[in-house]
């Protein structure tokens, strides 16, 4: 796939890709558009156009075999990439993180935690360990680890995030409230998560998956 | 405002809420398109559309008013217009939830907790009590809250929704990696952590914000 998929799409095919999944569990074969587009509200159009654009067509009266757009999905999304992250802040949303099993079938994988509290350091979540983050640099040398996820608190977040960029942190996926300075070759992705709510609520709660 | 704004439009606009606040913070008076594209290495453009859509113009080489455009974008977001919610699953996506106090500069103001652990069931986080989920129906009679914030294990999710839905909740911000199954007067919003990040690095990390 050499198009550029925009973000409404991939975020519609992650969804699909959770019902095919489900689907495969219940070893359901077959699997039509009306069948997604029903489970996500969304029209049956926009089903079909998306999984055209993946160069996939159904069978009439049949539908899509599920896991062949299981597996089209997947190569679309690269799941087969895997990419390592460390999380930054083994607070209550680094946990939430760490134990999110769902990021491994999309080819996300954490690597290790870090904070600064004595309680937390040595100890594991989800077979993760939490290091101390003066060890940062150190154990990074080790890996080839680019991408940090930052979820310490506000009144850190820069701070941390210019010592994450000086230990060759590129990628960084910001869950803080806090616009992060950064020089022009690093990447932040903001985690706006009351900016995703409001695209909900502001727009009359009307749906746009 | 009676236009409907793009995500990516509501999106900008709470990163230069964020913006605005720092700056208020540090008693700065104005702020030019310049200075907020530039902490999201986003076009000086883009920015400056976005806020004209707002009906506001900035003056030539002063900007805007700091204050000015922070109230301006909370009118547009309507973050006057407090809104209230249930948080179902007081495990550390739920407490992280609970604990992010940003949402309330949003308007956004989250009323309890629910879970079914005896250890949790009592507890306060954040101010904000743990109750029984077998209470849920009958705390929720004397509130007016439309919208649970979902954070139980997959394996409850549309167990609890069909729950959650029967004793009168209308809103859903799911955070579980399940397509829930709810009937078309039911609005659910996916929290889809992963195609948020999968729309950040599918695309070649090209920032999309």
């Amino acid at each position: 796939m050499e198009k550029i998929l925009t973000n409404k799409v991939i975020n519609r095919l992650t969804l699909y890709h959770s019902i095919l999944s489900d689907y495969m569990e219940r070893e359901i074969e077959n699997i039509s558009s009306t069948n997604i587009a029903e489970l996500l509200h969304i029209d049956n159009t926009t089903v079909r156009k998306d999984i055209a654009l993946l160069g996939y067509k159904g069978k009439c009266k049949v539908g899509y075999k599920t896991s062949e757009l299981k597996a089209l999905i997947e190569e679309t999304l690269k799941f087969e990439k895997l990419k390592t992250a460390f999380i930054i802040g083994a607070g209550n949303l680094g946990m939430a993180l760490a134990k999110y099993d769902n990021f491994e079938a999309y080819g996300f994988k954490i690597n290790a935690l870090f904070d600064n509290s004595p309680e937390k350091i040595g100890q594991k979540i989800n077979d993760k360990d939490i290091f101390s983050i003066k060890d940062f640099g150190k154990i990074m040398k080790k890996t080839d680890v680019k991408i940090a996820i930052l979820t310490v608190p506000k009144a850190h977040a820069q701070e941390v995030t210019n010592f994450l960029i000086k230990s060759g942190i590129e990628y960084i996926w910001n869950f803080t409230p806090c616009v992060l300075n950064v020089p022009d070759n690093i990447q932040v992705w903001n985690e706006n998560l009351i900016g995703n709510f409001l695209q909900f609520t502001v727009n009359h709660g009307k749906k746009d998956n």
